[in-house]
């Protein structure tokens, strides 16, 4: 038999950009300008909840989840971070980290469910993408 | 100076029931029969976000975050378990566990900013609050 091999949700894929590939995860941004959000993915194939990884993943995880929430905060305005393990759409293990600003479109609500995504112009994509990889390396 | 006490925030201690104390977080029951739903509130005056613990408190709140999600699995249906960190209403640090079922008043949203909250009957509040606190020193 072979090992499984990972791979990306295609919905994950369609609505992200890669920006990294950490020790664990694979880090996209949420094509969504309204919210800087990045998504982490353990590539571990078959993940569904935090819980099913090993204890050496699942500590791992958050320390690629700190790390993502501080470039987050180092590369723009944040009054608050959200983070958010849900899945209940997409079941392929994934986390959350968001910059939120008071008055932003789903202020104080959650951003998960908001409709009305705007996706990137190129421009401001590859500037956000190129911000993160520099935070997430320095 | 004195140093600073943990108090829970009024609005959270409102709105939850106490279930625990673990070595970091005090354990919470929502008031909100439609979810299975914890809150755990790290005893750390001042905190609002994950990355402003110490790196070993974070490692105790993701394993106590672990812990819960577990207790919701053992005691009750669960399709899929929802974990968040937001804050954007009560700015003290806490994080949710909640035991999602296909269907719920939610589904597949998330359980933050859904209105409709149904307050407990003391005798089912009793019986969720002991056995999760069977699961969680189990």
């Amino acid at each position: 038999m072979n090992t499984p091999t990972f791979a990306l949700d295609p919905r994950l894929e369609h609505d992200t950009h890669p920006v990294a590939e950490l020790p664990l995860c694979e880090v996209r941004l949420m094509d969504d300008l309204r919210f800087r959000w990045l998504v982490l993915v353990p590539r571990r194939p078959g993940a569904v909840e935090v819980v099913d990884l090993s204890t050496d993943d699942r500590a791992q995880l958050w320390r690629e989840v700190d790390q993502c929430a501080t470039a987050l905060r180092r590369t723009g305005p944040c009054n608050k971070l959200n983070l958010g393990a849900l899945g209940n759409v997409v079941p392929q293990l994934h986390v959350h980290a968001v910059a939120r600003m008071e008055g932003d479109s789903a202020w104080p609500g959650p951003v998960w469910g908001c409709g009305g995504r705007m996706a990137y112009a190129k421009e401001l994509l590859q500037q956000r993408i190129e911000a993160l990889q520099k935070a997430l390396a320095g």
